[in-house]
């Protein structure tokens, strides 16, 4: 059944009511959320059929788990706790059984890390999805892209390149071939995980000095830190980590594993700065340093290069 | 120079700093919002182009200052003071001009109204463009839809049927013949005004037991506020206040100035239900009461009618 055949844009909100579950506020011009004493903030993404997903690789259900992950990890990149969810989605006239899959896996994600769906927006779209989440977090000090500080350490939370692993092996050989080379690599760029609990510990911690999460790749992402920050960063390749499904992926790729790490986006670990890394080594490892100048530089046998291979929508 | 030729997404985010001013928190993860002692009032709308709006009926300028002005009228319905917005943009690869136009029409808007854009999201498209505002808002006691009482009048800010005239009128003729036939019901459609002034006075009044924006139309409108309460209406289409511009199109159109006035949408008056009109008769008219029932039904000469020629984008 298609969506126009079981009642619309109507039914699409009594769906996105039912599976929001009884705390959402839906059903007013505006949701409206009580005074907090803590700050409050705010991320938006947006994500189009297409250029963000495929949904020929992925299932409805995935396709909204990883919306919702993805702007989860926004508020994770700020040591936030995830309060409350808008969805807007522009729909295709498809199959409702397919929406109501994306509904259920962005509504599930959600729910799993606190958050409440309080609203949105849905409007019929003549091409393809179209989603937009709004996601706010409460936090006391939320940390800045802007504070990293000469001497300071570059950390990451967790292995980089593995979401662009699978990504490559689902444009190269599809889902079924691409999961049994390496299922973990496509696992972490169908359902990635937002780094909410290292966030919340590191922003605790009151020693991470930057952050955020590495959604177009370590290389772009540093880059952001040294803008916004007004600093460089040497970055040591030997010491990034690599998990055990890229170096399979890598090789049977024909990549090198460095080079997906250091441009792979999309796998939202959490890098940040920090002087005192030994308060956190817990939950991360030692990628680098910040030094003075405007941008991340890879050192390797005391040779600095300047790190390639980012990507862009355009 | 398309958005591509000049820097594509960075050049986008660039400019949306440049035009927000220098209040938006625009370059982190999230926005911060500091802790405030109202509630907050929250909606979503998302605008496709061709569904919502045409690019070759109105300007750039004027679709980014009409997409303000609807999400603006949200937070009006619930009688709040706009404080934040967030801007998503799903962009194909247009004149780099036309988004520069675009956006400062939102954000000229936005900021007329006191509102900061305070952060969103940039993509490409590969059909339309498309839009998500996230717009919030502070208010002492929002006004929700629910409150409505049997025996309460009903009563709109405005004129209706305008902007559904309006409308009409260019999808028949064009802007330039639209225009010479009746400016202002153009002018209604292409560049509504968000009634937040009505709307706070409104909420401060403390008399409106139920309120909303007439986005839809009043018919459909009115039907939500009767769920929403439990309650009924009974609307008097001899009270409904027509503006000449409409009187004048609508010889233009052959169509009944009731029936537009009834079922057009996008007039964005404030419609909302007291039982003390004369408290808020400064700014609004009486055109019903509300009974016992579950939907408005107009009565004419003493009979009722349920009123038909609501609109759905499906």
């Amino acid at each position: 059944m298609k969506i126009s055949e079981v009642g619309g844009e109507r039914a699409v909100i009594e769906l996105i009511k039912e599976l929001a579950g009884p705390k959402s506020g839906i059903g007013d011009d505006c949701a409206v959320i009580e005074p907090h004493k803590r700050k409050t903030v705010v991320t938006a993404d947006l994500l189009v059929e297409g250029v963000h997903f495929r949904a020929d690789w992925a299932t409805y259900y995935e396709i909204g788990a990883k919306a919702a992950a993805v702007n989860l990890s926004d508020i994770a990149a700020m040591g936030g706790d995830p309060s409350h969810t808008f969805i807007s989605a522009a729909l295709p006239d498809t199959e409702f059984d397919d929406l109501r899959e994306l509904v259920r896996g962005m509504c599930e994600t959600f729910t799993r890390y606190g958050s409440v769906i309080a609203g949105g927006d849905t409007t019929a779209s003549k091409s393809g999805l179209v989603i937009n989440i709004t996601q706010t977090g409460y936090c006391d000090k939320p940390v800045l892209r802007s504070g990293a500080e000469v001497g300071d350490y570059v950390m990451v939370t967790g292995p980089l390149g593995a979401s662009r692993a699978g990504l490559e092996l689902l444009a190269r050989f599809g889902r079924k071939k691409a999961e049994e080379i390496s299922p973990r690599c496509v696992k972490a760029h169908i359902t990635p995980t937002p780094k909410i609990a290292e966030g919340l510990f590191l922003a605790k911690s009151g020693v991470v000095t930057a952050m955020m999460d590495i959604s177009d790749g370590l290389a772009s992402d540093a880059k952001r830190i040294c803008e916004e920050s007004g600093v460089g960063m040497e970055i040591y390749p030997e010491k990034l980590p690599i998990s055990d499904c890229l170096r399979e992926a890598a090789g049977y790729l024909g990549l090198s594993e460095e080079k997906i790490a250091l441009a792979g986006g999309e796998d939202y670990e959490l890098l940040f700065t920090t002087p005192k890394p030994e308060e956190v080594a817990e939950v991360a490892v030692v990628i680098g340093r910040v030094v003075e100048g405007s941008e991340p530089l890879t050192v390797t046998g005391g040779e600095k290069t300047k790190p390639t291979g980012t990507w862009t929508h355009f």
